[in-house]
Formats: C-alpha cells, structure tokens, sequence
C-alpha cells in the first residue's frame, strides 16, 4: 500500500490532523472547507475517536474546548461567516489556555460575500477577531505536502504554548488536488499534551507554571478539581481583578506567542541571497509568486521569494533580515494588503513595500504579478 | 426647565442617540453598557419609539439591521463579548449597506476578562472583527460633551454612508458621571434616511448610485421589492460571482468609507503649534493626557495633545502633518499598542513613536504618563 | 596552596594593590570601602609596608601624597563623603604630578546619604570635583576578576602619566563575594616608578620632560633638592604666573591624559556586532544588562552590551564607533544620567540615547532594565 | 548723600548681600575673594550683625548652615581651593535643604594655581563638585550693576527653594573697580524666609511640603524640636533608607531646582533677534564679547550676544530657542570648554558650536575673538 496520495488540500489537512494524533473534531459543514469535516466522519469511528456534527459553529468550538480540556487533541473546520461566529469562543480559548485548532478555509468576504471563490481577507481577523488584547498563531501553507506540515505542526504548537492555532487555508488550496506523500509514523516528531506530574488528592494549581514556563494539565473531570473561566484569573483558576494578576496575566498571554516568534516562525524562501526585488506571498498567491520567481530567474533577472507559512505572530524579524538588501519589496497577497501593512512595519523603509494583488476571486496569476513588476520597477504598463 | 445634566457617559449616549432621531433599540444587558440598554427602554415607549431586549448580542444586531431597513435609525449598545457575537451580522450590515450603529463600551478582555474595569482593548477588533477586507467606522469621546456630539455624529455618518458605525467607549467614560448641557434641537444637524425618489410601481435599484455616489434606500417591506443579501450583488440587490461585480462591490465598500477619511476624521487639538514632543490619545485615556499638557505648559515644556475622536478610518493625513516637527510622539492608550501601530503608520519616522500604557484595569494617570515621557526623553526615573 | 579566593570585592581590590606593589596605605574607614583599610592593616606590616590610620580624609590623601613623592606606591580608600574632603589635596596631586590611587567605593549621596546602599552618582564628581580645568583618569569594574585587573592598571597609569587615578567602584561590588582567580606574579605586567637618571650633585628638574613626554621622579628627601607645589610652576617647580608656562602647563595636564584616551580606555563588549540595541553600563548594573543581553539573545533580539571600565577620560571614540549602527543606545546606571550625557555627546544622534536608571538604594535589576527597554522600544508595559 | 558708589565688584556683592537681609557671615580670607569678607566684617556690627572669621573653609560654610537653620540670611565667600574643602558641607546643606549662598571669586586652578589671575574654570566643579546626585543654582555677572542684582537674587532663589545658591564670579570682575547705582530699598523685591505656621507644642513636620510645593521653616532651637541630617530622611527629618522614600527625596532635591529652570534662568541678550553667528559668555569673558559685537554690529555684521548670569540650571531652552537659526554659535569663556559642552547639549546640531578660550590667566580680548571668529567663519587667521 503506497504512502502517496492524489487528493484535496482539505483531506491533505484532515489527514495531518489524525497524523498529528487528533481524536476529536465538532463541526458545522461550510463550503470550501466542507471536505475536512466529511473525511472526519468517516475516519475518526474508524480509529475509536469522536466525530461531532454540531447545529453551528459556536457550538463547534465550545466543544471541541471542552473535549481539549478531558484530554484529547481537537480541531474545527470553517470559513468566514463560521469564522466569525467562533470570535467569542475562540476569546474563552485564548484566556483559558486551551490547545486547539482551528481551520478557516478562506472565502470571498465579507458576509456570506464570494462563498465558491478563492480570497485571503481573513488574515487580520484571524490576528484580532476576538475582543481585547491577546495574541495569536496562524499559519497558512501553499501546497499540499506543506498543509500537511503545517497541520501537524498547529497540534504542536497548541500543545506547546497551551493556544488556540489556526490554519489559515484558502479555497484554492483546499479544493485542488495534487500528490501528498504521506510520511512515516515518527517521521515528524509530535508533542503530547503536558499532563501534570501531581497526584490525585494533592493540589493541582492549573495555571502555576513549571520552571520552563509551561503550564502542565490534568484532564478535567479527572482526578483533580479545579476552576476555568474566561475572566481574568490566578494560578488556581478563580477570577480576579487584582491589577497585578491582570498585568501578569494579560502579559503572559501575548509573551508566550510573541517572546517565542522566532520558535513559531515557519517559512521558504526562493533566490533571496542575492535578490534585488523580492516578492513576500503565501498560500495559493505564492503558487503564482514562485512561479514568476523561477521564470525571471532564468531570465538572469534577481528576484526572490519569501514565503510565509506563518502570519501570526507575525516573523518580523525574519522579514527585515531578509529584504534589509532589496530594492523592492512586493507583497503578493489576494485581499487589499493586510500582510502589506505587517510587512510595511517590519522593513527599514516602508516606502519601498509595494502590493501586488487581487479581490474579484479569480486567483491572482503570474501574468498578473509580471504586469505589478513592471509598474513597481517604474517600467509602466 | 434646565438643559444641563449631571450624568453617566452611557446616559450621556442614549440622549445623543434620541437627539439623533433613533426610534429602535434592540439590545442586551452587558457590564459596562447596561445603562444605555436600561435608559432606551425607559426613554423609547415614552416617544413612540421601541425598546426590544433580546435573548442574545447576535440577536440584537440582527434587530436592528431589520429595523433600519424598514426606515428606522437604529442601535444596539454591549461590550466585548457581545461585541464579539456581533462579528458575523456587522459583516452582513456592512455587505448590505445598512446604516446602523453599535455601542461597545470596553471592558477589558480577551473573554468575559475584566468585566467592572477599564480598558481600550478592542480597537483593532472594531477594524477587523468580522472577515474579509471591509472598511469600517469607529468613533470614541473622552468626556460626556463629546460623547453626545459623536453619538449624533455616528447616526450622520451612518445614513450618509450607509455603513455601521461604531461607537468605542470605554468603562471610565460610561460610568463616570460629569455635566452635559444638552444641545438645543437643531443646535447639531442631523442627516436624515436618504429615500428613494422613485415611485411605487416603478423599478427601484437598491445598489444603483445617484450621480453623488449615495444610495437612496427604500423602506424594506413598501411599496417596492427587492432583494437584500450578504453575497455579492449587482445593482438589483441579486447575487453574483462575476469578477467585475465583485472586485467592483469589494472596492466601493472600502472606497466609500476610506476615501472619506478627512469629512470623517473629528479630533481635538492642544498646543500643537509648537510642540516638541506629542501624546496621542483618545477616550478615558485622554483625559490624563490633557491633564499632563496642561501641567507641563505650565512650566514651559512644549507638549501637545492630538486627541482622536475618529479611530478608524484612521486619520493618517491629520496624524502626519500634526507630528511632522515632533521630537517624539507618544500614543497613550490602554492596551498593547493598537492605536499606536497605526501611528507608526503614518508618521514619517516610525522610531520617534513610543507607547504609554497600561493593561491592568486601572485608568491610566497623569503620573503614569509623566513616568513614560521620562524614560522616553531620555531622562530615566 | 590555592590561587583561587572567594572574596569581597573591596579584599579583591586590596589584593590587587598589593600585586601591584603598594608598600604605603593611610585611610579612614567609611562605609561601604572599610574592608580595604582593614586587609591593608593586616596584609602591609606582614610585608614590610606601612598603613596609616589618619585622622581624617584629609589627612589620608595628603599622607599618601607625601608616600609617593618619596617613592612609595600608593593608595587611600573612602567613600562619597570622604572623597568630597578629599577634592582640595587631589587637585594639589593634579597639579604636581604625583603618582597615587584613590579608591571610591560609591554609596547613595548627596552628603552622608545612604551609607549601606549602593549608588553609582559620584562619577562627575571624579571627572570635576576639583576646582580649575583638569583632566582626570577614573576606572571601574563590575565583578572581583576586573576589579583585580583595573585596580593593577591604575597603578600602572598613575605611574605612566603621573597622574592621580580614581578607582570608582560601587557597594554591591564592594561588598559581594565572588571567586578571584589571584594572578600568578608576573602575569600582569607592572609600571614602575620612573626615576631620573640624573645622578646626585647634579641639577634635576623635576617637571622637565624627556623625549617621550614622561617626567622621571626623584624620590624627595633624597639625594635631590626641588621644589614641589600646588601653584602653575616652571621646570623646576617653582612657581610662576608668567602666561606661556602658565598656558603650557595648563594644556600639558590636559592632554598628558585626553590625548592618550585611546591607551587608556578599557571596556569589554558582548554581541556588539550585529546589535540593533546596545545597552552601556559599568560596574554593578553592568551585571544586570549583561544578564538581560544573554537572555535575550537567546531569544534571538539582537541585544548588545558595552561594559564601560574606563569611564575618565571618556572613551568616545569608542563609543561613537560601536554605537554608530545602533538604532537606540541606553545608558544602564544607578543615578540620574551621568555617563548618559557623555554617551549623547559622543554619538551621531544624541535622540537615539536613553536612561535606564535606579536611584533608590536598590540595584537595578534584569527586571527593570527590560521594562525601560520596552518602554524605549515603544512598546509601552 | 549719593546713592552711587564707585567700588570694586566683590564690594559690590558685599553690598547687595546686606540689601538682601544678611545678617550672618562667616569666612576665611583668600585671594581673589578677600574684600568681601573685610567689607562684611566691617559692616556687619554696624547693623546688629554677625561676622565670624573662621579657622578654614570647611568651618565656614559649616558656620552659616548653622546660622541658617537658625534664621538667619547668611554667606561666605572663597576662591578655587576654599571651594574645594567646602564641598563636602556643601553636600549636606543640599541634602538638609539649607538655604545659604557661596561666593566663588575664580583664580586660575587647579590647586593653589594662579591666585591673582583671572580664570573661569570652576564651572563644572560648581555644578558637580560634591558626592552624589543633586541639582545646583551657580549664577554670575559681567557688570557691577549685574553683580548687585544677581547676589540679591541669589539670596531670593536660596529662600524659595531652600538651596545653596554658588555666586561663581571671577578676579577682573572682583577686582575690577566700576560705578554701581544701589537700588533703594524695596526696589528689588526680597523673598523672606518662609517660616511654618505651626504654633509651638504642635507638631511641625520640617520636610512636609506646603501645596505649592514649598518646605516652610522653624528656626532651630525655637519652639519646635525636629531633626537636620545629611542622610535619606522622611517628613519628620529622620534617617530611611526605605527605597520609596531615598527614591521620593532624590528626585525632589533635582526637581525643585530643575523643573524651574524657566524662573531661575537670568539672561541678558544682545541683537540676537536677527543674528546668523552667536556668541555665549558670561562674567568678564562677556565684556569682550559684547565690545566685538558692538563693534561687528557698526560693521553690519549679523552678529549677537547671549549672556548667561544663570550658569545651572543651565538654562538649555534659551539657549536651544536663541540659537536655532544661527550658523555658528561661538562659546567664549576662560576654560577648555566647560560651558561649550552644555551647549553642544542644548542646540540641535553639536556641530555648529565653537569655543574661544583662554586659559593662561589673562583676560581675552576682543581682539582674541576677533581671530576665533575667523577662523570659525572659515576665514583663517
């Protein structure tokens, strides 16, 4: 039986979900991310986990952070209009520390907008959706052996930092197919969830952490007794308003994400040592993007390419050290230029970070780009 | 019978909004903006008006986006977490072109948070919240005066530009009691529903521009029918996919309202002439800030105040030409930076921008302030 | 039998002055720099030296004065106040070109202050305490291994320039006990006392220089007669108000020092190369940046610290050319900003220089350091 | 009888000591500062006062902080040397906040250097020559007139802010012999000891501010008992070394001078309204100045004169707002450049700021100016 495959981005990423060891999945089908909660259902009976159809998205997510917190690892499928109905849940997993993950397979927005057709408008929703100051991960992938990766890595990466992660796909993506060659059992390390070393009957303090940091768990409803909640809270879990707890809380919950960006930061890069002009894209865009790189490379012509598998937090570091050289920088992207304004913050000179971009659903093309580089290098049209 | 009130700011709001014509309200209770919701239902049946509560924030926005389209002015009054709620319905009113306006006074967060205290953490949320590339306004106020003023204001701009308007107060500012001298009836101008001037019986295109670019509505449920959706739509209000219509709905929703910036953008100025070193500040927050300028003028120090009452579309262009002379410009604001990103935006040297803060529930003071400006010019403690 | 000693920074000190070849020690004890009286008493008489206890600080240096003119090395020891009664006889040392070392072990001033604590705030007070323009030379150190090696330097500069050197370290180095690995004879090389070649009967002028510049000595009460004195004075030390010696000797103890700034400046740095954020100290707080820069480095924040030893003359030259990329400079110190307004006169841009400081009696700590270093990165708390 | 005097300036302080209410003056002899101290001692018993010579200088400073606290206007006057072995009592009357004032008449230095020549480099010992972090008044005067007038409002500053105020003049103009007009009384205002209102047997706080800010007095040895000490102490005068409150008073002694640096500044400007190349000076070295530009001015030349009496705080935003258009800015004074670095401080561009300088005890002369101006103007000599 061959590891390889011919399918969807979204059963490549359903795929590395039961890979990365997922065992419970609620859900609400919504076109183009569908696929993921159909291959769940009839997968996960299969290998004795928990396939939920919920009656919305809301509900989705509340239970997939309830699941999280008796111990399994989870995940939730959506687009846009789903996307947003999870804000306030997705807020109670931020504060509560609950691993989960999250997948917003892009549609046009905004509302129910563009439903059968490709866009990249959800990323700056995906950083700041929820109310309040909090940080994110959110990582995206270009190719179905990288939405494997990825996916596997949002697991670790929620176990990790003890997040909410999402897996910020688009309709092209997950609706193409192309090969995956599925890696071995092992191939890539997993992280287990962090159980705590404490015993029954002796005091668990959920939210103490150890000497690295990290927050050991203990499946809820298990041997210890202990309070979550979405307010502001101490180490045992009850509320506070204390100022100091709300400092130190509200810091820790952007530290943990931010202080470990270089740790999270995932990315390829195409020609970048000596580029002159560079393209920075992702997902679908960054199909076209390398496809225009590899053209004018034959061509003699020295660009490059960035491509960001992770949004959020957003590797500013890695973006200034990459372009501190380039003439120009060129942001490939299908909205009107969210990761344009990251980019613009991270570089020295935000006058020489230009867009390239398109917002009518048709994937942006090759052509397309060429015809912004010409604009940008002040060739005209 | 005096015009002048001794009042809470969320009091101060409800009157503006009566002012302003609202004859809806759907809405329910959340701390901090409960008393809006309780002043309209005791204010509207006395007018003829309507007072709903609701069993939901989700529902509540829905309300009033039905009522509007019937003819009335409209809003709902909560804070993050049903703010959060909202997310799905505010992308639906902004698709829709419905004018509308949403109260969230902040509380701080992420989830249910720090629900008796201030905070400013939501701001980004305002601009981002629901998916796909939209625009959005966003209006706030540091004292009551104010707050009548762009209570009244965000009513204007909504039925001009037939989008969702934002009011982003804050905890302070709704609970804090000052005077209000109540405006006269046509002290403020008000702008009313724009109505269609063709005929029942004759074809009515809710999406067809008069040469000025406005809209003209007809009461959903008339003498004229038409379709109303979240998808993209042409001129009749019927969905569709083709990229023209698409990109050309997607441009005019961001278009109407960006390229509106300076008729929107409202601020408040102090001894900016020759200020050597600037705070920006907006809300509860402001009000130490003006404290602190005050202060140091008066020892001759040249600082200044920019005070934003429009958030978003953010006034760049004011925010530019006011900082281009400054030494140092610091953005004092209670949460992690969110005005102060789009700061370093818009200045010419985004290095000369600090941050003065505090997430802690607590108003941030004068001293808090004065111990920044001091690290910040250099002078350490 | 061990080279290696777990000692007090003032016994380090002592040790140091002794490898150095100190024979003549006169003090009186004050808090924090007791210490070093105390081993001197012990150590001098077992190796034929002799320790004075005098009356006064007064009395101290013009004691060890005296010691020098005779051919001794010499030292004294004090604190704040006894340094500040010791201004008028360094300016005698000053002008007569008399070898010696005087130690500051720094405690919280102004006048008798905060005797147990530790404080940073007599550094321009070593630069100018004395009256009429001078040059001076002042080092420092920041753990018992520098201390050792600065404190034999001094020596050898006080020897090489016949000059006064002030040794300004603080009370957490005095007082601390850490590990000092005693260096082998011979391992640090020593200046002797140049002394005239000269042969007895036969005129020596005292303030003739050779060739090089360096003024040999004669040991005084011996087998030459001169002249010695605080007033402007000719080649043979007597005095005169005649305006081109007066000129002459004026420059000359000026540049003796300013002009071999370079010879004279000591400082170590860490991760300098690539830094975008330099942190300068000395002394104590030099150990809490040096812990901020390692622990943010390994975060991958390209942190970088200049360990400043010399701190008169100041070594801008050095300065200027490791902060020359730098896109912020701090100043890490415990008082208002001493060597902060060196640092802003030696850079291209004095905007760029910020105080990180502590002047409560306190050390700063890591903590505090990396709280200024987000408020100067704008990143606010 | 005439109330114009034709006197030496160091009488003329001596007088405007007594128009300002001295009544305690303790001293001892020095060249260049000597008639003052014989002036008071002859006229001090005429009105009721005290003269005491003392056995050194330590004594005397010692003696009129005593007399000070007892409620007394007090003084002593030395040069370089004396100076020195004040500092140490200078210290503590920072610390105690007593108000007193010091007369500096400069010779050349350091140590006894160049008694009966004129010098101007106790500048920087002025502002930094006692232990620790404090704040200084030093003011000075070119003119016998300006003399009187500053030594009154040196006695004024010492009383508002409980400080020793340094009248740091020089020989020529101590020595100097020129007409002083003597105001009538009440023509310059006198600002009194400001004494508490606490009646006796109450408890007086000796360090608790007024609302303004201002420390009211008992005279010692009255109806309250209280402590005076050198050390970190609370309201009641008692020793702490509590951080907060070393934190509280170390900023207190530095704010209460430097936060009014506006009021303290005392200037005296000259064509500067239109001047492209400035000059700064003060005390005789501003004679010469102000003769040049007098004499450039008849030439045409845009050429003008800040005079500085107040020396520290330096008055930086004078200078910075006097100088920002001009294209040179020459510092002229009798050092290496003590008030040029302040000024380098003070304007926006380092660069543009000269120093012509004499240090061999003769006073420069417009001519010598003249060939600095020169060769600063790129004309050579």
């Amino acid at each position: 039986m061959s590891n390889t495959k011919f399918l969807q981005g979204n059963e490549a990423c359903a795929e590395a979900a039961l890979y990365a060891g997922l065992d419970f999945f609620a859900g609400y089908p919504i076109t183009p991310s569908t696929e993921i909660a159909e291959l769940m259902s009839l997968r996960l009976p299969q290998i004795g986990g928990k396939y939920l159809q919920m009656e919305d998205e809301i509900a989705s997510l509340c239970a997939i952070i309830g699941a999280s917190l008796t111990g399994h690892k989870v995940m939730t499928a959506t687009s846009g209009p789903g996307f947003s109905l999870m804000q306030e849940a997705l807020g109670y997993a931020v504060m509560a520390e609950i691993p989960c993950v999250i997948v917003n397979v892009q549609r046009g927005g905004p509302s129910t907008g563009n439903p059968t057709h490709v866009a990249q408008g959800d990323v700056n929703q995906a950083r700041w959706g929820t109310h309040g100051d909090h940080a994110i991960v959110a990582l995206t992938a270009s190719n179905h052996q990288d939405v494997f990766a990825v996916t596997v890595e949002a697991f670790n990466i929620a176990e990790t930092y003890r997040t909410p992660v999402i897996l910020l796909f688009d309709e092209v993506i997950g609706h193409m197919r192309e090969r995956l060659a599925v890696p071995e059992p092992g191939e890539i390390p997993l992280v287990s969830r962090l159980r705590t070393s404490v015993k029954g009957g002796v005091d668990y303090h959920p939210y103490l952490p150890r000497e690295d940091g990290r927050l050991p768990m203990s499946d809820f409803g298990g041997v210890h007794r202990y309070n979550v909640t979405g307010l502001f809270h101490d180490m045992w879990g009850f509320p506070s308003d204390n100022p100091k707890i709300v400092h130190g809380l509200s810091r820790h919950l952007v530290d943990k994400i931010n202080n470990n960006a270089h740790q999270i930061a995932m990315y390829r890069e195409y020609h970048l040592e000596d580029a002159e002009r560079i393209l920075i894209s992702y997902g679908a865009s960054a199909r076209s993007a390398l496809h225009v790189v590899v053209n004018r490379r034959a061509r003699g012509e020295l660009l490059g390419l960035l491509e960001l598998q992770t949004l959020w937090p957003f590797p500013s570091h890695i973006v200034r050290e990459k372009c501190a050289g380039a003439r120009s920088v060129t942001v490939v992207e299908m909205n009107k230029g969210q990761i344009l304004e990251a980019v613009k913050m991270a570089v020295d000179d935000p006058n020489k970070v230009f867009l390239a971009n398109r917002v009518d659903g048709v994937l942006i093309t090759p052509t397309d780009i060429r015809n912004f580089l010409r604009v940008i290098q002040g060739k005209g049209v």
